[in-house]
């Protein structure tokens, strides 16, 4: 039986010892609250919930999946058991605003618990994660009412809501969706249409839910600019509870490859009432604030499918016996020695570590860019939405691309047994898939991240990120012992400015140069934004080492391993390099006709 | 509902123009009857069978899987008719010799017709494919009575077999085997013990099923010098058919990631009557003579999904409007453009073609490879013994990395809607996920490269196929039409060797080093030997041109597809390299101990 256990060691590590998010927190105006005692407790309960009750129901809602239902749909069993102790443990007012019920604490260690929640038990965590979106948006965008109405039973929990924006002829280019909202006459509209792939769109864990739906009004210019945002109740608010049912339903469950404990509908909205939320025509805008959150949310996943492949592989490869290590028997009393002994299974198992921890850094990274946004000074806040916009895409992409890697590398070092469905590995592995399609794919964020973000600013917002690598390998420049590290990050740093110039002129004479450059440069970006936390963590052990005797194992371990990132997996960049300026016609040139005879 | 379409055009290209096969059987003791009008005949008809009873029932496979009951395991609905039409049409005695019942035609076009067969749908080529292996065993160590008795209904298909090796405790490491196998006074033995993941095990589709099983006899001395082969059927053959059923039986079936259309059997011998075949204490010996071709037959697997991954993504992205492209619109009269526009939807196809295209040629060559080590003069023989011997492990993880890699492309091309089963993307990435683990996983194939067959060789079997590739560009140096090919692939083969010397020094100082170098070293290997095949097929394709106006697209498509190898993929080798001479200390200074804390 697969099992998790919260890294909280390696955790507290990125959060206090590298990031010193405790001095953050106290820095930042609102979540003064956020003590060290107070985020270590607050951990350690996490980690409790996240070990004992989603962990163990991670596999039966792989097999049970969800059922659907005239009624509704069931989810798996003890799924809605373990919602109520999570509403109970008041765990999704944990960083919401007071004034709404919330607790007031940073986003950024919402984010850290959802790491845990959701490496535990990735399609459990989807449906209080969809509540996030929801909340959000009416926090952002609602009326007064709307809050009271909405937010306040989403932040206690009693109900839970979803973000309704796929229809089956489009999932990225929104422009071009059907829904309809039509006016009634108090003020309310009678919203039309179909939409597909909505994760948590009915369930059986909450009272009520609480949709958040893309749709056209009547007279609405076409394409992304005629896009209003609505809030469609699947029951009625009433006094203290919910009321007649709204004409809002689930046809069908998707049948998936993977994450089959959260249920995948399909949402028929047949003139259900919903109620417009923010500016008319500007539903896109208002759902894009808060883009950058959803997909650091992705990029968890991840991180969560490499923890979750590094932990129970790393168990395997300690307690399989299989063949003798290649310099000699290193267990001559037992029939064979472990397969921990044998390189490449170390290579697959550290590769997981790697990325995992260094995913780890990366995302704890952008959950304090998260709290800045929201709360630091303005002149602050600026700087930290320009890095996030930035770093988003890179994260969301690159970690779940190493993530579904991961996943695999776990399921490879149990050979044969990887494949069967007991052992979980292949259940890592299903479930990690979606994470590069969700929220925009692969393709998407590489087109956001070198077209929007750096081509379209001129490379600024690159620019503002490359200076503070820059300027951290300066400040260790006599700190010969971390050489290894910043001289090649230097470089890298140097070559990664050279190449978007490089990649930028050409796209000057031909756009398509960015989209055939995009995927590649999306990836070189993410294994040098990853070298860079590497080497900062190797730095903070590295310290740790010099002043004190204590937990010197786990500081050796990460220098060990911030070595092996950048001897035997940073050397990507090299292919990356001679195939990002390879120029489009590689890909263009075929005619569609002639791909195949 | 996704479909499969043999590639007739592009495997008559890669048989008859590339290769030349038509000559090959032409001076092939015994291969004469393969005419040009006869193979492509069979192609033909092959084509016919896979696109038309075999494709339909690959979803139903997988949705029904195999059931198990007391009285033996059904397989999916169609599968027991195919196999039937199968056996009638004559296929499983294609390449078999005419004294046991078979057609006496080269294996190479055996192997032509499995890559049409298993594109269509893999679980069901399992079966007849399981066979071949009983067969080819039974026909070089079994005796004559058991030839007659045996071969003959494997041939005409009545009957099936299987392999039984892995145990619970054992896969890799088939010393630590100990299945027990006890003489009878009548000169037959009682085989007991467990047997795992025996593709094949049991079903419904023929008669009787002879499992070809690895045991120990009572004296036996330990580890792999002990392993015996015996026949174990699962009823006692008896005048013209079958007679008491034996003491084997199915104990489960697996629930496996994929291939569910196949019985994945844990297989329970109690006091099973079974025969000797080949001399005792050999049977380890007597198994690898067919390993190269059972592992031709998985690298064959990397190639189907690539192909069927392409053709579905292909005729998606030619239909799925969605986003205009970046150079404006391509079709303003739609709503959207078809998403081929889009730079790096073409690198997803264009990279699952690539795979295919140069794996089938790749996979042909070592076909032809094998008709020669079974029928050439010797010292063809021998020389193409090296050749396959050095190219198997290469085939067989290369391909079937790739494959995965490409079935993976081929889902992220349906954006989200590759996530969901009825497109069947995923199915084909679930199916293909077992190729990189049976048959020895990429890790094992890897040292079996580097450690047995270079470095064991002293490198001579690597020179053997480098010269050819030397040889190959040199005959090219006046080409200036192709040195945008063969001067990269010179260069690459150069570096080739040197990098085995280098790998092979350190090797001497510390095994290990085989270990820490053996993937990256395949990988490397894998992508300079489909350069080779690249240039060869690019060659063919120039000439072609020069020639005629005939088949112009076809051709120039190829050379466009070559070209795109050349730029956007094997400049993957350079990652390889860096990292495979980056030393074995960055895995194995990690005290197993603190990967974790």
């Amino acid at each position: 039986m697969p099992e998790y256990k919260a890294p909280l060691r390696d955790m507290s590590f990125v959060l206090n010892e590298v990031l010193e998010l405790n001095a953050h927190y106290q820095n930042l105006p609102g979540c003064e609250e956020a003590t060290p005692d107070m985020v270590a407790a607050i951990m350690e309960e996490g980690a409790k919930f996240s070990e004992r009750v989603l962990s163990p129901l991670n596999q039966i809602g792989d097999q049970q999946g969800c059922q659907w239902s005239e009624e509704g749909v069931t989810t798996p069993e003890g799924f809605r058991d373990a919602y109520q102790q999570f509403v109970e443990g008041g765990w999704p007012s944990l960083a919401h605003d007071p004034e709404w019920g919330g607790q007031g604490l940073p986003e950024s260690l919402g984010i850290v618990l959802n790491e845990m929640v959701g490496t535990a038990n990735w399609s459990w965590s989807m449906y209080p994660g969809l509540s996030h979106g929801a909340m959000n948006t009416i926090e952002a965008h609602g009326t007064q009412d709307q809050k009271e109405t909405y937010l306040t039973k989403l932040v206690s929990g009693e109900w839970t809501g979803t973000m309704c924006l796929t229809e089956p002829h489009c999932g990225t280019d929104l422009g071009m969706l059907r829904t309809k909202a039509e006016p009634n006459d108090d003020g309310s509209y009678r919203i039309s249409g179909t939409k597909i792939f909505i994760s948590a769109g009915e369930h059986d864990m909450a009272d009520n839910i609480v949709h958040i739906v893309l749709a056209r009004l009547p007279d609405a210019p076409e394409g992304t600019k005629g896009i209003s945002l609505f809030i469609v109740p699947k029951f009625m608010p009433a006094a203290g509870g919910v009321g007649d049912r709204n004409g809002v339903s689930c046809g069908s469950l998707e049948h998936k490859m993977g994450i089959h404990g959260n249920s995948t509908c399909v949402m028929n909205f047949d003139e259900a009432t919903g109620y417009l939320i923010g500016p008319p025509n500007k539903g896109l805008n208002c759902m894009f604030t808060f883009m950058n959150t959803a997909r650091i949310g992705t990029a968890l996943q991840g991180l969560a499918h490499a923890e979750w492949g590094f932990q129970n592989s790393l168990a395997y490869a300690k307690d399989r016996l299989q063949m003798r290590s290649l310099t000699g028997a290193k267990c001559p009393d037992k029939a064979a020695d472990p397969i921990i002994v044998h390189p490449e299974v170390r290579k697959l198992l550290l590769t997981q570590k790697a990325f995992a921890e260094g995913g780890r850094a990366m995302i704890y990274y952008t959950a304090q860019l998260v709290d800045k946004v929201h709360q630091a000074s303005p002149e602050e806040r600026a700087e930290a939405d320009g890095l996030l916009a930035l770093l988003t895409p890179i994260a969301k992409a690159f970690l779940t691309e190493v993530g579904f890697e991961s996943a695999n590398h776990g399921l490879q070092v149990f050979g044969g047994h990887g494949y069967i469905a007991e052992w979980g590995m292949e259940q890592n592995v299903r479930d990690s898939r979606i994470s590069m399609l969700y929220e925009g794919t692969t393709q998407i964020q590489a087109l956001d991240l070198l077209g929007r973000k750096v081509l379209m600013t001129q490379g600024e917002s690159l620019k503002r990120f490359t200076k503070i690598i820059h300027k951290y390998c300066q400040a260790q420049s006599d700190n010969t012992g971390l050489k290894e590290f910043t001289d090649p990050l230097l470089t890298l740093n140097k070559e990664w400015g050279e190449l978007t110039m490089q990649v930028g002129m050409k796209a000057m004479q031909n756009r398509d140069e960015v989209g055939a450059a995009s995927v590649d440069y999306l990836m070189y970006s993410g294994y040098v934004t990853l070298a860079y936390f590497w080497a900062r963590m190797a730095e903070t052990a590295q310290q740790k080492l010099a002043e004190s005797d204590s937990d010197k194992a786990f500081y050796e371990a990460k220098l060990t391993t911030a070595r092996f990132y950048f001897q035997r997996i940073l050397p990507r960049t090299r292919g990356l390099v001679a195939t990002m300026v390879s120029g489009a016609d590689n890909l263009m040139s075929l005619d569609d006709e002639h791909f195949q005879f």
